[in-house]
């Protein structure tokens, strides 16, 4: 098998770059203690690391920087990504030389869609079940975080749902807890998006934590899946790919990925993995919505940081730039009328969930003005119409701006 | 449910240590943005993170350092390992005011024990599968690390056993590659390793990689038992907490726990996890041996670290401090007759793998004097007596100190 997969990475090091690159290269693939005698050539010219490319940057009192290119026979791993990642993302990240690393992105052959079918829904499949055609879904979460029973979760829903709501969420703190367990919440928000579609034709998509263990898993997909819903959430750094990858084999669901945990992999700037390398082995794995926190957002990120995943998102996942495996971000954290437009100026599309909480919760007017407000914003910024326009005769969207201003 | 768990960090906000605290309390809780008329402060009480300690440390330019614990209630999550992590290790490492954030132990209820058995085999139930009574397991590691065919590997494996070695493991760079597929693999070295007890009575450990989707690892670890092998490897990192409990689960051998990746979530200072914390969560989810690197290693990691990280496999899992759930730690990397010694100076037992490269394959006089100096080098160590004295009738272990020093 002559096809290749590469990691690119950005390196500091104390010695000389080329020799940290040749160690990570040997590191990752025919490194040995002993000359295995005749054969090692042969061994090294078949599954040795290249060194792609070296672009030496600015040097430091700490070292010297580098930009690194890596690539490996996709046999020396075969079609699996655990074990792409134990090469490109595994015990290179302890070279001593290497006193930075910070994993960039990869570029992987399409050779791996036959092991990885990726997102069965995506953003079409999404807006199908539901039938919501043009704009980006408006979403919400579930709040408190914790807490709520069976029977409170679903009056919010109900109310939710009456507001207009496109999609909601559990938090990623409630799964399966004694206070709300997962069947009976399960039953009692149903039976709300039953009776509220019986009653509107309109439906809304809940996304359900399934995380668990692996058969807990596919239990509650099935629970789910079998009484009508539409949408299973996991966090997918604690199933990994592998767990994203089963859940996805057996599910009829669109899989909504929920990134918690992303920061001890991402925010120290020493090492660590960039959004753009991480997020093509979930979309592989199958996840159909994924979580890029959002512009202006109470978090750490800076907004450069959300919008590049959030195209990353959008972007081709294999190394032959074709479309396919795309997947929907999902913006969330202090969302609002406010940053409709920047981030639809930022990723230029609608196929997206917009995720608000107090944005649509703590409307002046109540949850239906919020989601009208939230709509109407996307609305403005689609068409090209200034808020402050579009409001005049909007009065939801006028009392959102400046309840949020 | 009245039980909970904890997790201590250290952390440093540009803010009061005490608000970022609190911070970090609601946002893994019952954090909301509306309140919920009349029943707030029950849900609060009930399912509030409570910040159990905090002690300051120094300020530097860069903020106000602090140790903090938090607890949450059991019943948030329920017994349920990934979603203790999304409560411990999720969003917190978001938090904008939080500027550095480390996990750095987490106390666990023996409430989990019903979910997770932890260890099926651990270090007495390994020993009885080989019939290695007191010393440590001398093992060792197939190189290169990729590359070799099923009768290559093989025919390294027939020379480690005749060599007297009692571990062997696959490389976590090889698992299922085209050109040692894995049933191949498997086929080729257990017939090797079954002549070798016909022939000598004597038993060898090989820990066949089988990192990979969920049911290839199911069905790869079938093949080895089924055919008489005795221990099965994963990265634990890429198939995560909940892909090990799943095999832990249907397993009949000991699971050899690979750390690959390990550095992106512990190197960089400023965000991560302690080895502390996190091999806990791999011991209840069921491995048997786990990759704590070695003393003197060739790697970045220092020999407190190490050492630390041995303990921590050797200390009580649970609050309680009741022992039980206890892992062999597995050392590796440039290990020699020069760390056995040091070794046991620093974990005071020989419920270890004591894993060497060249410090076996390169020895002078060849493997089984490569092995046999090992074992020599523990012997000494255990009974309190220096090398220099214990090598004088000791040809094997002599060399070795010559050629490793």
């Amino acid at each position: 098998m002559t096809t290749r997969f590469t990691a690119t990475y950005s390196i500091e090091t104390s010695g000389d770059p080329k020799a940290a690159a040749a160690e990570m290269a040997g590191e990752s693939s025919t490194a040995t203690f002993v000359p295995i005698p005749g054969e090692r050539a042969e061994i090294a010219a078949l599954h040795g690391a290249r060194v792609e490319s070296l672009e030496e940057g600015a040097s430091t009192s700490a070292g010297r920087a580098a930009t690194v290119t890596l690539s490996w026979p996709l046999g020396n791993t075969g079609p699996s990504l655990p074990n792409i990642l134990a090469t490109a993302a595994g015990n290179l990240f302890d070279v001593k030389n290497v006193t930075r690393l910070r994993l960039l992105d990869v570029e992987l052959p399409r050779e791996l869609a036959a092991t990885y079918p990726g997102p069965q829904f995506g953003a079409a499949g999404t807006r199908k079940l539901i039938g919501v055609p043009c704009l980006p879904l408006i979403g919400t979460i579930i709040k408190p975080s914790i807490g709520l029973t069976p029977a409170e979760t679903a009056g919010l829903v109900a109310q939710l749902a009456a507001g207009g709501i496109d999609f909601i969420k559990d938090d990623e703190l409630m799964a399966d807890p004694p206070h709300s367990p997962f069947e009976k919440r399960a039953d009692a928000v149903l039976d709300v998006l039953r009776r509220h579609e019986d009653k509107t034709g309109r439906r809304v998509m809940y996304a359900f934590n399934v995380t668990g263990e692996i058969d807990e898993m596919l239990r509650r997909h099935d629970y789910v899946a079998e009484r009508g819903g539409n949408c299973v959430m996991v966090s997918l750094n604690w199933i990994g790919v592998t767990g994203v990858a089963h859940l996805r084999r057996h599910s009829s669901l669109p899989i909504h990925g929920h990134r918690n945990g992303w920061g001890i992999m991402t925010r120290g700037p020493a090492f660590g993995i960039d959004f753009r390398a991480w997020q093509k082995f979930f979309r592989l794995a199958g996840v159909d919505h994924l979580h890029v926190n959002g512009i202006d957002n109470k978090f750490f990120e800076p907004n450069e940081s959300v919008i590049r995943s959030a195209r990353a998102c959008l972007a081709p996942v294999f190394d032959d730039g074709l479309p396919g495996y795309e997947v929907m971000p999902v913006f969330s954290s202090k969302q609002t009328v406010s940053q409709a437009e920047k981030t639809w100026r930022a990723v230029g599309t609608t196929d997206l969930i917009y995720a608000c909480g107090g944005g649509i919760l703590a409307h002046p007017d109540g949850i239906e003005a919020g989601v009208r407000s939230i709509r109407e914003a996307w609305e403005a910024a689609v068409a090209g119409v200034p808020l402050d326009q579009y409001s005049i005769e909007r009065p939801a969207l006028r009392r959102a701006m400046e309840a949020f201003a």
